[in-house]
């Protein structure tokens, strides 16, 4: 039997991700009155910020404003602020500058930042990938090495310029490492007259026993061997131990290698965002080292079944008891979830079950893996699953049709037209 | 008889605008060692920075690496740098940072900025509309504006967070207003709860009698009606006497009236860029009050024939005795003349002659003034052609015709993708 609807109280959803807005889908199309609140005011569709930092695509291009993305459901509403802390004896979320929203239930879906495990020093010498303008921020990285090694006249030093370090081999190293040496040998090919950028040098470090640890060892061989057709030099068992102006230094097998590099990029890890010191405090919630937040079989908070915690932030197990990676599907799943949830539409003993479609990280501009569990790809037809799941998402948010078939010519035609720095440039 | 041709020198120019770029290209064509020195690395298409400000484009769109629209020609360089000064006995541009470069011939194209007429103060209220960055600064204001009217209770706080009051009634003000008007009457029209965006106001502010006032005095009046019909409230006569944070005071018949505004946006005026101070102390270049720089009649600076200044930063006159409009197709004609003339391809006693083909303003989703001397256009069909100019132009520099296909799509279902706060969002 189907259990009766109840009726949703007020719904207030921290975070316009992933977990949020497909939280804040299902409640807005259900009539549910549901407020989400967001420090932008945009979703940004981060699997294919890689291409805004390589200049293939324009922020615009993967973001979609909230606010469109609910207009139609007169019951949803969109703030645009930053949540400071919670209040549960008054079921209050405060937002910086004093306002506050009244919630009957809770779902906190704030996500990740870049980690730097301690090393706090090296965020602002190797910029991570989560937000639009760390993307801008490699975009400027990578088109100013170039312009400043084509007035280099020292040869050695040309070469430290257009040296690309890429730390951590998952998908988003990968995917980085194979759209800046793409950059080097196609885009720019002809750009320079004081050298080649073919001769650029890109590495991507990986600290395990091999690239896209998570995927099955078959496709990490071939992930490894595309990235190389590509010019990537792939090194494993590669920790990084110091990263300082122009260098980074790595140790391997107990040797240390110092690298002249003016560029290093971080996509090595990433820890829960630093909102679930709030829960901490508000609610005793417990975190693991990555700061995620423990969470019941339901997802909620134990002992507080009016709050969830979802996507990133949210320390769920999978089926084998192993915790859920930090993907986007789960966190869409689990949005989706809480919500049927708080609508009463999932039984009372419902517990969060992952279903895991499976993986993907492209390389290049026409190579891919693709792990669906039994069906493995790689290579263009791996791309071409690659392309299709992004295509419907995109379309599916804003619609955005068009970008995707531009950014599809462009990778045909090799260009790359959002290849702006927009910060100041040469000093 | 056509003049022999003469083995043009290095030539450096100065600024990778319209006029720079029209006349490297004709320069790289020809085979001439040609050097195009910018701060930034890339051309941008100013005439549609209004698109950028309003979220309706992102900078990506408009904007063209400098070196892929020279990539094919070897002989021409491009240098990302700033330019501080020239040495003129030594004929080397030194750039910042210590890297000269040695030239045979010099042309400066260097542009204009927003002036504000001496209230220098009104820079930071008030922001004007010539790079990327003020495209977005504008943007972020615009929007950050709708998203604390969703917060703000008082009535009269919210009007004046959601009047908008663009100061200058020329092409580029009365663009923005346009825009701004569509942007709050279609594309935001569901998407905030707690007031109508329709009900905002957006007021376009005209120190003389008329708005678009270079254009006839017909296409001025169906102008004004067209942007009437937009919502926005057209006010001549009218006198910017004081900007403060929130609220601007103008002077209409010697009456002071101060109109509640959060946003203020700044399309009074233009000047020279201060690069002509270099101008008149290394080559005792005389000045008008808007700090254009004499040039004869080939436009080269008196006494020096190997320094050629073009664009918004020369005045020129035009057949009248009347100095040039700083408009594009000046500049690109500029461009074009002095490159012919220096690969010795304009006869001795040759003078730069402007050939005027009109102009042209567009006014909200499917309007547009068009002055084509003797052929005037007006709404729709105007707007036709000013959309085929400007695609011409981005399909001739860097192929983005999907960039206009996509554009033209969110003309018509009014959609705006790019409408991403990316300043720090809400204080």
């Amino acid at each position: 039997m189907r259990p009766a609807m109840q009726a949703p109280g007020r719904v207030v959803i921290v975070g316009g991700g992933f977990g949020g807005l497909y939280a804040a889908r299902v409640l807005a199309a259900a009539g549910a009155p549901v407020t989400v609140v967001d420090r932008r005011n945009f979703h940004l569709f981060q699997p294919l910020l890689y291409q805004v930092a390589t200049g293939g695509l324009s922020p615009g291009d993967i973001a979609s404003p909230i606010r469109s993305v609910l207009k139609r459901h007169l019951n949803a509403r969109v703030v645009l602020g930053e949540v400071v802390d919670i209040d549960p004896p008054r079921r209050r979320v405060l937002i910086r500058g004093g306002d506050e929203l009244v919630y009957d239930t809770l779902v906190v879906a704030t996500g990740s930042e870049p980690s730097y495990f301690g090393h706090d020093l090296w965020m602002a010498r190797a910029p991570g990938l989560k937000t639009v303008e760390d993307a801008l921020l490699v975009r400027q990285r990578v088109f100013a090495a170039f312009e400043r090694a084509e007035l280099e006249p020292d040869g050695a030093a040309r070469q430290a310029l257009t040296t690309f370090a890429v730390v951590g081999g998952g998908p988003t190293g990968v995917e980085l490492a194979g759209a800046i040496a793409e950059l080097a040998r196609s885009t720019l090919a002809r750009d320079y007259r004081a050298f080649d950028p073919a001769r650029a040098r890109v590495l991507l470090l990986e600290g395990g026993d091999r690239i896209l640890p998570v995927f099955p060892a078959e496709l990490s061989r071939r992930a490894t061997r595309s990235l190389e057709r590509l010019g990537v030099e792939v090194r494993t068992h590669a920790f990084v131990v110091a990263i300082a102006d122009g260098s980074l230094t790595v140790r391997v097998n107990d040797r240390d290698e110092t690298i002249p590099a003016a560029t290093v990029l971080w996509a090595a890890g990433v820890r829960a965002s630093s909102f679930s010191d709030r829960l901490v405090e508000r609610f005793c919630a417990r975190r693991d080292p990555g700061g995620r937040v423990e969470v019941t079989a339901d997802l909620s908070l134990p002992g507080h079944p009016e709050v969830f915690v979802i996507g990133d932030l949210a320390l769920a197990s999978g089926r084998s008891g192993r915790p859920l990676p930090g993907l986007a599907p789960v966190a869409m799943q689990q949005g989706r979830f809480v919500a049927r949830r708080i609508l009463g539409r999932e039984p009372a003993g419902a517990r969060f079950r992952y279903r895991d479609k499976g993986q993907l990280a492209v390389i290049g501009r026409n190579a891919a893996v693709c792990d669906l569990g039994r069906v493995r790809f790689f290579g263009f037809p791996a791309w071409l699953v690659w392309v299709f799941v992004h295509i419907a998402y995109l379309i599916e948010y804003d619609n955005k049709v068009l970008v995707l078939v531009q950014w599809a010519m462009s990778y045909v035609t090799r260009k790359r037209g959002a290849r702006l720095i927009t910060n100041p440039a040469v000093e």
